[in-house]
Parts: C-alpha cells; structure tokens; sequence
C-alpha cells in the first residue's frame, strides 16, 4: 500500500515550526509496512493545497493531511478536500453536540467560529478527538481514502494510532512483508564509541539492519527487517540483539518507547521503593520527567528544587560549614543534599544534583558545565564528578539523564527482597 | 521571487532524521524576502525526484534541492538535474583536484566513488564546499535556476549563505522586499476567541497580514509585512500591534521569542522581588521552566515538588486537619501550600498547584484534570479551580502555563516600589 502525506500550514513554509508530525507519521508508517514515496508541505492557501491533494490522490491508495482543521478562516482543509472530492460540506449534529460538551465540561463558551469543525465533505466518516476540538475526517473516494487529522501532536497521534492504523492494516489485507524494528537505548557512552565497538556487525549488516541515532546522553541502536510474519522478524532480531547485548550489554537501559523515567519507576515499584529528590542545577526537571510517568505517586515521595542556599540548609540540612568550605557547587554539598532529602522524605533512595548550568556564575576553578550528582540509600551515598559544558537546556537535560542513570544502576544493586 | 523546496532523501521518508535543513532554509528565504509555497520530501528514487523537481521548476523561480550528493549508488540529484535539463553531466577536473586536495589534508585515499562528486550537468557552476567533498551545484536554465546543497547542515548552511543568498538577492533586485514579523503572545484565552475579536481585522487583513498558531495554553498572533525599508515595516507593524492591543491587551504577556517564565524573570528582577514554588500535579515543570531562564537564581530560591501529603505537612506545613477534611486536591490546600511555601522559603511571591493530572486517580466529585492554582504575596492568596483533562503531558504544560499566567497578573498588581 502507498501512502502519500501532506502537511498544511503557512508557519511550517516560514520554518516557524518544525513538522514532527511529518516524522511521527513516516515513522509508525514505515513501522505497519505502508510505503510513503513523497510528502508534501503547502501554506494556507486553498489553491494550492487543491493542487498538491489532486496530484497525491492521483498516485497513492491512502492520502494523510496534517493541520488545517482549526477554527479560523485560515483552516481550509475541509474545503480542499470537498473540493477535490466533489462534494459539498455537511454539518455533523453529532459533532457540534461533541463539540458543545468539549466547551462545556471546560467552561468555555462555543463560538460560531468553531462551528465549522463540526463540517466534513458528504460522506466521509468524523473521527472521534477526545483531546480536542477539531474531529479528523476519513473520506473514501473512487476506492482511495484521504484522512485529514488535526495538527496539535497530542491530539494528532492517538487519533492515528485509535483510527488510521487499524484501517491501513485491515485493507491492506494479510498480504505484505512489514517492517518489524527494535531499538536498544544506551546511556553513559558515547555514539562514536557505539560505533567503533559495533563496527563489525554494522559492516557485515544485511538483515537485520544496524543504524545508530544519538540524542543527549542517550544513543538508540536500531535494528529494522522486513517479514510476512511477526515469529520470522522476531527471530531474527532477537539474534541481533543477543549479539549487541554481549558487546554492550552493560550500557542497555532500555527498549523501543522506554524512557529512563520509566525504567527507574518499574525496578522501584518491584522493589516497593520509594525516592526523593533534591536538584539545584537541573531546576526541577528531575522530578517533571520522572512524574511524567503515569503513577509516579506510588514510589515518588517529592523533590526540592534548592536553588539559594538557605534552602539547602533549612530544609535539606546541609551543614552551614559544607556551604561556606566548599561551596554549593561541591562533592560534599551534592552528598549532604542526596542525604538530607533521604532523611527528610524518608525515602528508600535520593538523588541529588548541584552544578553551574551556566552562561553566567562559572569560575576558572569551579567552570560552567561542573557538576556532581550523588545518589543515597541504605548502603551509603556515591558521589561523581561530571563535566558537560553547552547551552543551559543541554547541560540540564544531559545532566537529569545522567543522575537517573546512576540512580538506575543504584538501584540495580539492591537485592529485590533488600529494601 | 519564488522559491521551491525539495529534501531528498529516503531517510527522511522513514521518519529516521527530522529534516532540519528545511527548517533553516525556509526560515531564511522568508528572512530574504522569497516566497515558499511548497516543500516536497522524497526517497533516493532517480524516477520520482525527477518528477517532484520538473513540477517544482515548472512552478518556481528557484528550486533549491537538499541531500542527494553523496558519494553512493543511492545519490541522484546530479542525475536528476541533467535529466530535467537534459544536459549531460561532466566531470569537472577542478573539482577533482579539490577533492584529491581534501582527502590528502585529513590522510584519506580518494576512492573511485568520489569521483562522481566532481561531477554537474553541462553548463552548471560548482559551489565550494569548505567543510565536506560534495560541491555544491547552480544550474540556469530556461531562466530559472537550480541549486543542489549537500545534506549535512555543517556544510549546507555555510554554503547556503556564501553562495546562494548573494545570487538570489541579487536576482531579486533592488527591488529586495523582504519579511518583517511580530508575534504577540496571548495566555489565558482560546485561539477561537481570539479569531472571533479579531474576525474584522483579520477579514480586512492586506498588510500586515494576521495569523493564529495555537499551543498549550498559549495563543500566537503573527503579523507579517514586506518592505525593502526596515522603517517602513516597523511603522506598519507598530500601528497593526497597537490596533490588536486595544482589542486583547490584557491578555498578551509578550512578543516574539518572550516565554512566560523570561517575563515572569523580568519582572520579579524589576521588582527585585523573590519566588517560591510548591507543586504536586505540576511534578516540577513549573521550577525547571523558570530554571530555563539564566540569571533564575537571582530571584527563584526553590520549588518543592511535594507528590507525597506528608511532604505537604512538614516542608510547607500544610495542616492534617486541611488534608483529611478537604483532601489534597481542594483550594483549601493549594492556599495552604502556597502561603507555606512563601513562609518556609522567606519569598515575596509564592506558587502552589495541586490537581490530578491522570491518567489514574480521578473520581466522580474530583475528576482528572481537575486543578486548583493559588498565588500569594504579602497582600494575601488568590486561588482558582480549573478543569482541563487530556493527556499527563498537555495536562502539566498547560497548568504550569497557566500558574505562571496568574502569577504574573499578581506580580504586575504590585506597584514596583511596594515589594
């Protein structure tokens, strides 16, 4: 099956925004063994969007629009479609009742303006937006289908996941090799040194394919093979992995949608452990990635996001002579912090991170991009030493997936019956 | 002058790189005044990139190609440009001398698959590359013109800049119009009420023009001029700012690249006044976004991230009677945290959320989505409740833009002098 995609908007044509969709898309296509040979991006412009629809629904069985379904006048891609389909705009009873209870349960008022959404070219199907306003449409047409979903990615990737997947798969039928993939995600090494150790099977790579994507502090290794069958795929890339695995084993923290956050929540909830936090450089996003796990409140007790001294001193107990010796920005000062939250929260384990996150407060001895993380438990506190000089976001990304890298391995050295 | 856009490359297709070049070469040619009006990404297929690229050079003053000009079988943009123009492609011996020159200074033999990146249709110019193999390409023809640009960004954006900005400009004339913007950035209203007391403006719009982009909690009004005279744009943006404000001035909190959490900084700075955070649903996002900011430690002094109720009782002093009579989701206790943690930290201002975000722990009488923000200073604590369900994430984003959002009306409440 061959699918072509489209995305609309004037901001994507100006670079204003990056078009994750597009990727979102190509990639969960690649994934259910749908083809995309072409994407398109077109600005709000009903004539052109016309046009580039026209040419797509010529060539493809299946015909993705992202965005333009909004409220305004600048929303035109239920006039694109009515008009390459040849049919007129129906107003869905349904969904202006959809769309009345939307507002209502927010206490908003429903406009005329929002009106329009409740439209779609006569005969097409309206796909449920439990996380918006704007329906998705679904229009089969001389034995094509054109899918229009909305462009805000949270309300965009469950309605292809809950709609246009399931309806991809079933016409294309059982026929068809698909591309089955999995990924291994590394921390605490670098993508070079990935490379270098895997350089041999990435050479002698056919099936299954080897590639290597770097992110900060993280490097997913992705093997991808094409089979008629799951058990086939599954076979071979358990292969793939086994042989990964006994070159850098050590270093695998997780797989495909795995995050750290998660992986941390899973081996704390075996062990019935609990954590606290206390950040000074990474100012808090500790604590939001790991409470973006669904369910945190069951092993997360809390954090304190120290940034003056005072703080530290007062509700983490950090010694007045730690702060004045050796200052906040210390090995003593990152152990005394890991250790006062674990005592303050009563938590089984504590994680705690103080550096120079930067531009600004770096010295020669003490330079931006310094820091220490410490993790505490029962057995005593670790401390490390790291340096990771870049912009502000990096340094605090790179250094949050540090520390809960080594709180991973903390906790993996606790016996599951210890704690 | 139009210009088109088209990315080659089968990885791009995939969903396995974001094609960032087309971001940076769309938000440049908007800089320089060219119009895009359509971008196309497709595979390393010699058949269908030739169709993409004489469709776009039917369309387009310029076409500018990314990608493609690799040293492997995979590599078909020199093909597809001569068969476009039908011009043969030669081998340029300067080129090779180039390439033999650039192996040599990094200790690398020249393979026979390089030899192909000297090579450019009849009549075409190559562009220097300084910091890779492949030269870039320019072909007139018909009165138009091509580019090809290499694919890594380290070597298209210098190359984009010395080569091909100079030649369009200059092709442009003297005429050289090029893009002004402004964004007002709104909070605390929707992108459909904002289009509804825009609706004649925005129906009248010629120059500047209007557009509405819509994220988390947050509204974007763009307007866009052309001029060849900075002054000229700047008046006519002035006087189309000043009719928006006098329509939806209470509701924008900044311009262009401003986040909330940069003018929050500002004003407390202003103020010289201090800030003190506790969340519960929020889990930390609302301190890691005011620890984007540099300069935050200035007058942030700390967030407490409390999931757990005891943490709630003994860091902000939250009172069990609130807790057990009320329960940790009620207003009672968000005024409570709030007050606490302005006590505990010693700030002029403090932040408190408490909700349920989801997707888990939500009931009849208190839902997921269900919020409750509150903002105190010395002249007392201001609470609301609020509802928005939706995803853990869009959950978090919108709360914490929407606590930052009271604040900030609290903070500009306080005349400077009184803090």
């Amino acid at each position: 099956m061959k699918a072509e995609l489209i995305s609309a908007g004037t901001e994507l044509l100006l670079g204003e925004i990056v078009d994750t969709n597009a990727v979102y898309l190509s990639q969960k296509l690649a994934q259910i063994g749908v083809d995309v040979y072409y994407r398109h991006t077109v600005g709000d412009n009903l004539r052109r969007l016309v046009e580039v629809l026209r040419l797509a629904f010529d060539r493809a069985d299946a015909v993705i629009i992202t965005g333009g379904l909004g409220p305004t006048q600048d929303d035109i891609t239920r006039q694109a479609i009515a008009e390459v389909a040849a049919r007129p705009l129906i107003r869905s009873p349904q969904a202006v009742e959809k769309l009345r209870e939307f507002f209502a349960r927010r206490g908003r008022i429903l406009s005329d303006n929002n009106l329009c959404q409740a439209e779609a070219p006569e005969g097409a199907a309206l796909l449920d937006n439990p996380y918006g306003t704007a329906p998705g449409i679904r229009l089969e047409h001389e034995g094509r289908v054109i899918f229009a979903l909305p462009g805000p990615p949270t309300e965009l990737q469950p309605m292809f996941t809950a709609e246009v997947v399931p309806y991809l798969l079933e016409r294309a039928g059982q026929r068809g090799e698909r591309l089955y993939t999995r990924s291994l995600l590394l921390a605490d090494i670098g993508e070079s040194t990935v490379a270098e150790v895997l350089s041999d099977p990435i050479a002698a790579q056919t099936d299954p394919t080897i590639a290597l994507y770097a992110s900060p502090a993280q490097v997913r290794v992705r093997l991808a093979t094409k089979a008629a069958e799951e058990q086939a795929a599954t076979q071979r890339l358990d292969a793939a992995e086994a042989a990964i695995r006994k070159l850098l084993g050590e270093y695998i923290f997780g797989v495909d949608e795995d995050t750290m956050e998660a992986v941390i929540g899973r081996l704390l909830r075996e062990r019935q452990a609990t954590l606290a936090v206390a950040e000074s450089c990474t100012g808090g996003l500790i604590a939001s990635r790991i409470t973006d796990v669904p369910g945190a409140s069951d092993y997360f007790l809390g954090s304190v996001v120290a940034y003056s001294n005072d703080l530290k001193q007062v509700v983490l107990g950090v010694a007045s002579e730690i702060l004045s010796t050796y200052g906040a920005v210390s090995s003593q000062c990152a152990e005394a912090m890991a250790e006062g939250a674990r005592a303050a929260f009563g938590a089984d384990f504590a994680l705690a991170t103080t550096g120079i996150a930067g531009p600004g407060g770096g010295s020669e001895e003490k330079p931006v991009g310094l820091v220490y993380l410490a993790v505490a438990d029962q057995r005593g506190v670790e401390v490390q030493e790291q340096n990771w000089p870049g912009t502000r976001e990096q340094f605090k990304r790179r250094v949050s997936q540090m520390a809960l890298s080594s709180l991973r391995k903390r906790i993996l050295q606790t016996n599951e019956q210890e704690t």
